[in-house]
């Protein structure tokens, strides 16, 4: 590739993360930090699409998803965290991409047809009907050029694409039309709704060692086996989908054994439960850094946040001269 | 009244000021500046919801209505000229005022709603459909209690209110709920669209003698009135709603003259015709004084929207307060 990649990811501020968000993303970043500039959004702003009468879920885990990302080793020095709504250049340019992408086009974008039946809304907030032009306007503030996501989110990154194309056709091809960039993990997980859902978070990155015992002695597995020696289905177990996630190497063992009924359920899920104990030592070790040193935390948003505005403020300028509507020089 | 009163008004940038601008709202905020506090917003961000096709229009106008603003003496020591792009704290504040304002209460909306049947819409920008979002950020950001409107506004404003005031309840009371402050000359005006749209576009306010002589030979006098001595119907005559409006004492006088045709058409228009010569002699002197003075227009241009700035700055620092996302101190 010729010219110099930068990846943005980022993750709406609802809550903590849980195990799901480390198969599903956490670890794909880590990769991708290795390899590409990587910027990685703490979406504050997006979270008050469904949250914007619960500020305080969003407040009272900013600082938490923060620690979840440094716990888990992503790198200040490598991805550059930073905090939407302190981006006011995110909000301007949403405003600017507003005015040419039209309300059908909105109304049919995949992820707001979903969610709006999911839902059941009988009407849409307004903010949440623009979440593919707020979107855009994130990927294109800092020229992003990858965007990781799961095979089904793709229609997302076309959608955001087309307004950046519209905007480049409409004034001057200042702006940077992103590519997906689908990873494998995210696939599989996306696939697995058991690993995101109801069994992922219920265990979170800080959870103690007694917490993650309790959820994984809840956790369900093949309700038809009875007796140890019983065959079991792996493909309707929740401890297997750990094995997947977390002992991939082990895995296929474990999917024999389960079937032919040489491994009982109680071993099966010690092991894994092992496994996971292993994953979040250490993880809970840097947090535990991080959680003495608040000032530190603070230096890594400011710094990163500093990074990302220069950046905006920098495409904000291309936009307006590209516009037009640069004055007063 | 106990509180300090704040008046915000403005133009959407869409071409050059006319006489019935003159009529329908520069008058008036002559008058308004020397009661109030007063705010005027050069709105070349909302110009682009029909012009993001033509920003070059908006460009080009800018400085003309800032021009035009100067030279009927709108003196920038009382009144705060500013240019909306440069206040991006009005961005933000729409981003976070739509997250809590639903699509529907937008297309109830009486102004959307005409728009969107006149325009023959069969879709609509985003952009376009959140204007109300839009003019209630511009309101709220710079705390503004007083928006002068005609009679039909009054609904707009009712809008804004409601937003601010969901605003207030959700996260606290930190936000001023404007009142709309229906001037007489502008309801007049708004009944009489014969002002407002083909003829007082026809004469703008850097019109030159000559022009505004060709503009008023053109303009239609009452068809039926063939000869000099015929009764003449004054209200479907341009030449009269022009008495109207700059010969408001002597207009009962033609009033009368015409109907009983005691007066001739030709001398009627010459009286209005050498009123708006005179009107607009020393708006012209004015103009050309400032177009001289680049600079000056500049810094005063600047100056009011660094003083916006300032405000709209302490605003957010509430609004992101109120809502408990100021990070990092
Ligand atoms: S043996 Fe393991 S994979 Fe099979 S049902 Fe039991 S817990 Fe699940
Ligand atoms: S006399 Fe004056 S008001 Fe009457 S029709 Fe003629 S121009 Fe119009």
């Amino acid at each position: 590739m010729s010219i110099q990649e930068r990846v943005l990811t980022g993750d709406r501020i609802t809550g903590k993360l849980h195990l799901g968000h480390y198969v599903g993303s956490l670890q794909n970043r880590l990769r991708l930090q290795e390899q590409y500039e990587t910027f990685i959004l703490l979406a504050d702003v997006q979270a008050l699409t469904t949250h914007f009468d619960k500020p305080k879920v969003i407040s009272d885990n900013l600082r938490n998803v923060a620690l979840d990302y440094l716990s888990v080793e992503l790198d200040p020095n490598k991805s550059t965290i930073y905090i939407q709504s302190m981006i006011p250049e995110i909000a301007e340019l949403t405003v600017y991409f507003s005015m040419f992408v039209t309300v059908n086009s909105l109304r049919h974008n995949p992820t707001i047809k979903t969610e709006a039946m999911e839902r059941g809304y009988t009407d849409m907030y307004y903010g949440f009907l623009g979440y593919p032009v707020s979107q855009a306007a994130d990927m294109a503030i800092c020229k992003a050029t990858l965007i990781p996501v799961g095979e089904d989110q793709i229609p997302h990154i076309e959608h955001a694409r087309k307004i950046v194309r519209r905007f480049n056709d409409l004034y001057a091809p200042v702006l940077v039309e992103p590519k997906a960039l689908v990873g494998q993990r995210l696939e599989g997980l996306d696939g697995n709704s058991k690993m995101s859902k109801s069994m992922g978070n219920a265990i979170f990155l800080d959870s103690s060692p007694e917490e993650v015992q309790q959820q994984m002695k809840r956790a369900k597995t093949d309700p038809g086996r009875v007796h140890k020696h019983d065959p079991g289905n792996p493909d309707i177990c929740t401890i297997y989908a750990y094995h997947e996630a977390f002992r991939p190497d082990e895995c296929s063992e474990i999917r024999e054994g389960c079937k032919r009924g040489t491994i009982g359920c109680a071993a099966c899920k010690q092991q894994v439960t092992a496994a996971i104990h292993e994953l979040l030592e250490p993880i809970r070790e840097k947090r535990s850094y991080y959680e003495q040193r608040p000032d530190v935390i603070n230096e890594i948003l400011a710094e990163g946040t500093k990074r990302t505005q220069k950046i905006a403020k920098s495409t904000m300028d291309e936009v307006r001269e590209a516009m037009g509507i640069n004055y007063l020089g």
